[in-house]
């Protein structure tokens, strides 16, 4: 058991290693280290923080974070409304966005279905889905899950609530990733590479 | 670039990746936690963050951190005040005194002399280690510096500075640490050890 020279240290080490990935060591270097930032470094964390959590609002058509009600992707009049790619967050969106390789929309469903976590369908955004899917405007509905059992089980849950909207379902491509060698490939992945393969024309944009 | 769907969540990222250790990627997987979590999470982390910077004091006598004028050490009179450690930071006091092996008390340098980042003699509280030394209580001064040439380096200026006060001068053991193998030793380190041998009861507490 640690003794901590004072009440404010103890405290801020306590409440820096609750973040995941911070141990009680890192919190305590992290603490000593601002202690030597002029008050400026340390002020400003602090508030940044509790802003943060605090003003975050939520884009209520598709649910990312958002400084307005309505997020900037969904406002760009630019973007094709009738696609809407599926994600489990907004680091997601982050991700796809850029590759600036996605122009339509997005769902963000805040997790996906685990058990093991206490998830339930319930607990995501699935019944805003829904609505926007019977809106007439939505024609594909694009999953940018996981690839395991969560993500898949997620996906075809959705599906199944769906399909009778007569809307295209796709999934983005399962596959060797783009760079490896295909000796270090595991073999799930390189058997659905097989099974799922692709005409040249489209996979190096040649069309 | 990554573009951030908000305004606060971009200065999040920014304000926590100034920390040491942290970039932006794992700014960015921190503050999706903390949106994550009850408002109280972020709210108890930004205040202990803030309040740490502004309303830490320190000791008058060593500098240790402190809730009070003078620090716990310092203030128990059950420690000899007759040998004085001097370390490099409070987080040096803090593993010293989890050996639970020094009973007298500390002198905090606020870091080593380093001409690589800057540091001289000046901006560590040498001066005010010479007055202590020379209130006539202290006998023995204890170098627990680290075991590079700026340790060395701020250790020899210090002894200097204080050699002309009739003090004993001692520096903790460098040795092979205790468990490791010897064909794993580096040769500096086994080779002071063996320069610096010392009686068989000593080290193994059989006196």
């Amino acid at each position: 058991m640690t003794t901590y020279p004072s009440k404010l240290l103890e405290n801020a080490v306590n409440e820096l290693s609750r973040l995941p990935g911070i141990g009680r060591k890192t919190a305590l270097r992290l603490c000593l280290y601002l202690l030597g930032q002029p008050e400026g470094v340390a002020r400003n964390l602090g508030e940044a923080v509790i802003r943060l959590r605090t003003e975050t609002r939520y884009c209520a058509r598709c649910h990312n974070i958002s400084d307005q009600a309505i997020c900037a992707i969904c406002a760009d009049p630019r973007r094709d409304e009738g696609v809407v790619c599926v994600v489990e967050s907004t680091r997601d969106i982050m991700a796809i966005e850029n590759t600036g390789q996605f122009r339509g929309l997005f769902h963000v469903l805040g997790g996906k279905i685990s058990p093991f976590e206490g998830k339930g369908p319930a607990d995501l955004t699935i019944g805003s889905l829904e609505e926007r899917a019977g809106n007439g405007k939505i024609r594909e509905v694009v999953f940018a899950l996981s690839a395991n059992m969560e993500g898949d089980t997620t996906s075809f849950y959705i599906y199944r609530k769906l399909k009778d909207f007569g809307l295209t379902f796709t999934t983005i491509a399962r596959g060797v990733a783009v760079g490896d060698e295909l000796e270090y490939t595991d073999e799930v992945t390189l058997g659905r590479s097989i099974l799922n393969r692709m005409p040249y024309e489209t996979a190096y944009n040649k069309t």
